[in-house]
């Protein structure tokens, strides 16, 4: 069993970087504040004897020997980005947990045939810099290095040239490492483990998603003295296509989620209406089917939304996954741990994105789930005990032992 | 006449400072750029021998004499500040067709028995501090200056602090001052002179204002991982109140307008759904019956839309003016001004807010307007021509010579 008290621990010194202003982080990936939580991180692998290597994404491995020299390593990781309001576990749960693994491993001196690399993904989040799981999709080929470092974030920063600046650009090259399994332990970030009184979330699928980014051109103009027939409202449009993506997802469900997290309106200015709105649509399903047939409808829609009120209408996808599908033999290797250990577990579709879903494209990979409160996240008051906490991290801790080989 | 090519360079050079992205300026209030703006406005009233005054609200208050010593000053002037993305005339043609007028009374000899005061208001739009027409809110003891100063914009900047930063902080008592009368030329802003093809308009009224500011809260919640049954949707609440603003406008017709200019969504990021949207709703009629039970309709119909969404509703009236009857002798003195120099003319209630309406609560006040392109206006393509530029300016010109008596 792990150090549940260690694995807290390092929890609670990491939420102290980037603090948010509710309890959680805002720890956004390539700040100041990201670089003083690699550093904190880089110590504690250096304390574990683990070997740093950092990739031209700025993602860190970090390597425990394995005793075979031909075995390709397991690994183990997440992110320690976070949100601009975001918790203190989403992600940073899984790469402390990695650690946390090697950590034990160190205190019973077990010694694996594959080598353990403890992973941390830039930019798993997606936050500051869309698309989100930039560097495990640059990895797994997904992305060139090429178009990650032109992404902007927006105060129209690029991210090659913050990369730069924080100090955590690698020489590696991006995804030439080769993975004998990749694990990864997160918070469900949903509701059904606690509702279900589980501990763990045995992670079979993850669901794909398409991100829609709109772009809405209306015309500039005053509130106050033209007429509402002269108006070409790109902000009604916008209130009619919000509607119209609640409508598309409703009609999928179950299975299907559908909503917008981001809009600008442009000036943005109380007596102005806005010439330019700029949102993003994020629908998901563990359905491919259902997934594309959502986009197909939204796209179909909304152009005739904007074209009744003059509105010009752009639509961009600048993010999307499909649907994964997780290694049976790891899926087993984590359920059989569970059993093992007594836990209380079930078969889980994760809900959110993870590096896990780019990682399954060039290696066998899974994860596991550990509740969340009231399947908060993305949210400061994101919560989990420590319990929960350790009970994933045992798992963690057997899947990969037995999968690195003892 | 007066000499409209001096007042076209005038508008060119002062159109210099603060240049937007795309024609027009973002000379926003108390920002440097308005400082420059201001610092050229009184290098040309020093030219032009006017003794220049500065209020506690940093309103700038330059005078020509007049002959009899106990006669109270003509006020002639507008604003020039403008929009984030504003046009080269919205308020600034008023103040500087103030200016060509003294400068042509300078050209002709003319002496008046009341002295002329040309005014440059401070925060007339109100896009970076809200309400607009601040500083003759308080000059009219709408506002108190305590209120004025702590406005805040969307970076937290006081108001009181900037005007101090900027130089312009002076020590005239706001309001001290008694008019006589007031006259503002301004453009329309709107479509009815350039269809109506005239090209003075007498403004008679000036259709009222509400700015109801909404703070929806949601809960910040994994746009993924979040089903849609659990979903406290700020967002979509939002939309639906945009739909409903729409309704009530399109059923006060005519004479009704409502939008929605301004827009933030927290914590404003693609895959989390905003704890919290806040947007500004502008409603105007110039029926003070129909414009309060826009008002009405819109907040009885707000709780029950964000109730069904378990979204939290607050409203705050941010901006507020009543509709204006302007002073019938000084209408009839553009009128006659119009008449007498042979230009098209027609009535006109002005649809945007003005420093006039406040004026008017402390002094016989009234407004000329020329007509724009399109009627567009709130927009960097804002345009007007040279020859209705000198046409409203000849009409200012005649009215206020006749009221300041020669
Ligand atoms: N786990 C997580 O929140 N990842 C961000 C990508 C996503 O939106 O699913
Ligand atoms: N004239 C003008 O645009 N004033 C700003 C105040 C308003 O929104 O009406």
């Amino acid at each position: 069993r792990v150090n549940g008290d260690r694995l807290w621990d390092s929890l609670m010194d990491m939420a102290k970087i980037g603090p948010g202003i509710a309890g959680g982080n805002n720890r956004q990936t390539l700040t100041d504040s990201d670089a003083e939580g690699r550093s904190l991180f880089k110590t504690w692998c250096d304390d574990a004897g683990l070997a740093m290597g950092i990739d031209q994404m700025g993602t860190m491995f970090a390597t425990r020997p394995g005793t075979d020299p031909d075995a390709l390593p397991v690994y183990v990781g997440s992110h320690l980005d976070t949100q601009p309001t975001g918790g203190k576990y989403d992600g940073v749960l899984g790469v402390l947990a990695a650690l946390e693994v090697v950590r034990t491993m160190n205190d019973l001196g077990i010694k694996t045939k594959h080598p353990i690399v403890v992973t941390n993904w830039t930019n798993e989040e997606g936050a500051r810099f869309a698309p989100a799981m930039l560097a495990s999709g640059v990895f797994a080929g997904v992305h060139s290095l090429d178009f990650a470092y032109n992404r902007k974030d927006p105060e129209g920063n690029l991210f090659g040239d913050e990369l730069k600046r924080i100090g955590w650009l690698g020489d590696e090259e991006v995804g030439a490492r080769k993975m004998h399994a990749y694990f990864e332990y997160h918070i469900e970030q949903g509701p059904i483990l606690e509702a279900e009184d589980k501990q763990i979330g045995v992670v079979t699928h993850c669901q794909g998603l398409w991100w829609l980014e709109f772009t809405l051109t209306g015309k500039e103009a005053h509130t106050g003295s033209t007429p509402m027939n002269m108006r070409v409202n790109a902000g009604l449009a916008m209130s009619r296509i919000l509607e119209m993506v609640q409508g598309v997802a409703m009609g999928e469900q179950p299975g299907a989620v559908g909503g917008v997290g981001q809009m600008f309106f442009s000036p943005n200015s109380r007596n102005v209406l806005p010439g330019k709105v700029v949102f993003t649509v994020d629908i998901r399903s563990p359905d491919k089917a259902k997934l594309d047939r959502m986009r197909a409808k939204i796209e179909a829609e909304a152009p005739g939304i904007c074209d009744a009120l003059g509105v010009g209408c752009s639509v961009e996808a600048i993010g999307h996954f499909a649907p994964v599908t997780f290694d049976e033999k790891l899926v087993t290797a984590v359920r059989s741990a569970a059993e093992r250990l007594g836990y209380t577990h079930m078969n889980l579709i994760s809900g959110a994105g993870h590096d896990a879903c780019w990682a399954a494209k060039v290696a066998p990979a899974t994860m596991v789930m550990c509740p969340c409160v009231g399947g908060l996240s993305h949210n400061e008051a994101e919560e989990i005990s420590k319990e929960w906490a350790t009970a994933g991290a045992d798992v963690l801790f057997h899947a990969v032992v037995e999968t690195a080989e003892i």
